[in-house]
């Protein structure tokens, strides 16, 4: 059932034990659900109760704690031996006088790894300030170090097999995004686009399912477009708006997101001329995409097009990405920004998402890249433009 | 836009000023999505970078502060004025320098809001120990307290409004649990059946449409019923095999669950026999839910009936539930357990799941209900029985 050969589980665990070892990280303790399922295969909706994987320095094993039902959950999705798969009882779950993280120290005093350097994922999704406080307190004689996203960083170059995935996951929103443009019509209810949006991703093709995504579907209309994170309501869409669609695919958590925008009518004229500009500045940055450039330089190509065109963009116009849990597809590594000197280098995933949010419109045509040896591939092929509803 | 008339934000408000002062609390930060959508409207999938409302004793609007791109949003679904509205700039997102909670520390200065006591989420998603050390770095002279899930007891009582909402969303998951058992048959891939389901509880009825829910939906078939929260494979349902189908609609991010499995073929007797004792055991909890009543002897009273039966369960048999964003429906204060002497009230609304997972098998039937004057509602009309397909 493992999506991929232990060879390759293996192969990160020790790329992240490299890590540790150059920085004098002794443990590693990883919450963020993309992070366990990385180092582990660990697959499960049970990250709304704390969970760890913890590496440590000379195990070649890690061990995956999770909440005692979820540990069969753990047995069926790891490679890991059952001795090194560990579930906590109940009545630390939603406490008011034990946290999970107490018994995860006693794992860890239990292991003799009480000691020396312990690595924490300090700005992870789903680890909190009471867990972090529990494991201070059971461990006095531990020193505390933030990971700095040390397994994401692993993470950011992919390999063969993942680039595959990603491929998949691209066959899946092609087909999700012609779903979404072809619904989305005056008079048709948002939630019943947001429908048939959602069951085509999770189908997938006839060859390969797809699997929840990190974000659920974007689907801001009309004012809602000033904005990026609204998803829909009850109402329904109306001619002379424009919706804008940010979906992903995700194939075995593998995601390949996609933005465009839709017109239900004829669009005014600042819509399709900031649609071209966005087109061209996007080109800018694909071109520039390329290993050796830094992060800051595929942003800057893009931002010398709009600025001679008066636009002003102040957010970061992509970031990594890949494997996921919700609520972000983001990796949480690279930004498309200035300031970020990160150097590309091949099988590095972006997505690159120029949104512009005005006053009381918006627009958002973005595309998914793989960097490779000669450049940026697009990971889907579909027209990238404004497009518009008569 | 508000799916509540002003005057129950602003009661919603006073109560969790009333509860901040019996406590001694000056400030509070609400970052769970749950909290910042009750307390002022704020709805959009923007949590996986930080945000909070911030109540104050002795203001009457709250403080909600989001990304930049998001304050639009706040705009288009709060009841606030828009001074109370704050953009952090896009350079505090995933950076190593900046945190987006040294801007919101500063906008407690600027607010003089930078002393007495601050109540934190503590054991909140999405509140990370880098926020919390950020707020401490920031604010030498504030007491910090945790807010031991404050505005989550507010919650626990619903208004009329809200058990409107929650039977809406009861009829969405009863047309969605019937598409769930009509669909998984032998041969069907299990993604396949997921898109049926997730598109019926999204689209819902032709009166009112439905929302994301908190979890996807939880589909563990075969051996993986062993195990609450697995998801689905594109593999294909087999005869002779069970599947758990934990599911929920969710109306405005008011959810009403439902969880129930299915057997394809003829199940073996030590299935049917466990299903009427948890059939029997729920319904002597439901008799127990009354206003007056303990969380521990709605649980006692199920434990009483499977005891007798031979069968012994360690976790919880369910938990507050209602308005909520992933990862979580449950609301995090009342649990159906052991030392839960919570005393029920009319209004309070719980998912009863007394879920039963073996070595390689398992079984989960629930029932959301409300509790009433006169005892638990049933907020769905469903069959409670084990399903079998032939």
């Amino acid at each position: 059932m493992l999506p991929f050969e232990k060879t390759e589980f293996l192969a990160r665990i020790a790329k992240t034990q490299q890590r540790m070892a150059a920085r004098g990280i002794d443990t590693l303790l990883a919450v963020d659900p993309a992070n366990m399922n990385y180092l582990t295969g660990y697959d499960g909706w049970s990250f709304y109760t704390p969970q760890a994987v913890i590496v440590a320095e000379r195990q070649a094993e890690p061990i995956c704690i999770t909440r005692g039902m979820d540990a069969n959950g753990a047995k069926l999705t790891t490679f890991l031996d059952h001795s090194n798969i560990i579930g906590y009882p109940d009545h630390y779950v939603q406490s008011t006088e034990r946290h999970p993280m107490d018994y995860i120290a006693e794992v860890l005093r239990q292991r003799r790894l009480d000691r020396g350097t312990i690595a924490l994922e300090m700005d992870a999704y789903y680890f909190s300030p009471a867990g972090y406080e529990a494991l201070k307190r059971h461990l006095p004689n531990v020193r505390f170090v933030d990971s700095g996203q040390l397994v994401n960083w692993v993470r950011a170059v992919k390999s063969p097999r993942e680039i595959a995935y990603m491929n998949e996951a691209a066959r899946i929103i092609e087909k999700t995004m012609q779903v979404a443009i072809d619904t989305i019509r005056p008079g048709v209810r948002q939630c019943d686009a947001a429908a048939a949006i959602s069951a085509a991703y999770i189908s997938g093709t006839a060859e390969f399912g797809g699997d929840y995504t990190a974000f659920v579907p974007m689907l801001p209309t009309g004012i809602g477009t000033s904005t990026p994170h609204l998803t829909w309501t009850d109402r329904r869409f109306v001619r002379g708006e424009a919706t804008i669609m940010e979906l992903a695919a995700s194939r075995l958590h593998y995601h390949c997101p996609m933005a465009r925008t839709v017109f239900l009518g004829k669009p005014p004229q600042k819509m399709t001329d900031t649609a071209k500009i966005v087109l061209e500045g996007t080109d800018a940055a694909l071109e520039a995409a390329k290993p050796g450039a830094t992060c800051e330089a595929v942003e800057a190509a893009w931002r010398a097009v709009i600025a001679r065109h008066g636009i002003v963009k102040e957010s970061r116009i992509g970031y990594s990405v890949g494997l996921n849990y919700p609520p972000d597809w983001g990796e949480h590594t690279m930004s498309l920004r200035p300031g970020d000197k990160t150097v590309l280098e091949p099988n590095m995933t972006f997505h690159v998402i120029p949104g512009i949010w005005m006053d009381d419109w918006g627009i958002e045509i973005s595309e998914c890249i793989h960097v490779t040896e000669s450049g940026a591939r697009r990971f889907t092929d579909f027209p990238r433009k404004l497009f518009v509803t008569e």
